[in-house]
């Protein structure tokens, strides 16, 4: 079972998400981000990219895609709230992104 | 430029759609409709098959997916509603569905 981020968690490994770009959701323990990337196929590479690794880690994003554009949030569902797998898949999201914004 | 339906359009090409199990979306020209699959593997397989057709006509889904489930909307930007490419991508995706549900 996932466990919630502790406060110091939170000022550790979250903190330097919602510096970086990342967002708290509102109304739940989630963050998010939105991605614009120069098509479609881009923004498809990038989910095709996403979604490989999180099967592979079995922690999944929400997603909405139009066009080029990709807004994501992440929250564990175990634990109802940002877990440690959040922080995880949010940095391998940058990750991919970066190689193809 | 697409062309929104005409009212005959709408009673021979959409009706079918509508009794398939797509809907009109609230407060826009648009169809709606949510897939269920056994897995996120199922469902981003669903993904991927649609993004590339999408890509091939030039006719892009909004779509949300959160593990199993996607939700699809169809509306076509150039003339802010519902038309023939709709339709048409309705219709791909139904098949495409048909294979992996």
């Amino acid at each position: 079972m996932a466990a919630r981020l502790s406060d110091d968690e939170r000022a550790q490994k979250l903190r330097p998400l919602l510096a970086g770009g990342w967002a708290l959701a509102s109304g739940r323990d989630a963050i998010e981000r939105s991605f614009v990337f120069d098509s479609f196929t881009s923004a498809f590479a990038f989910m095709a990219a996403v979604a490989l690794h999180a099967e592979k880690m079995d922690h999944h994003p929400e997603w909405f895609n139009v066009y080029n554009r990709v807004d994501v949030t992440l929250s564990t569902h175990d634990c109802q709230g940002l877990s440690a797998r959040d922080i995880a898949l949010a940095a391998h999201i940058d990750r991919v992104a970066s190689k193809l914004l």
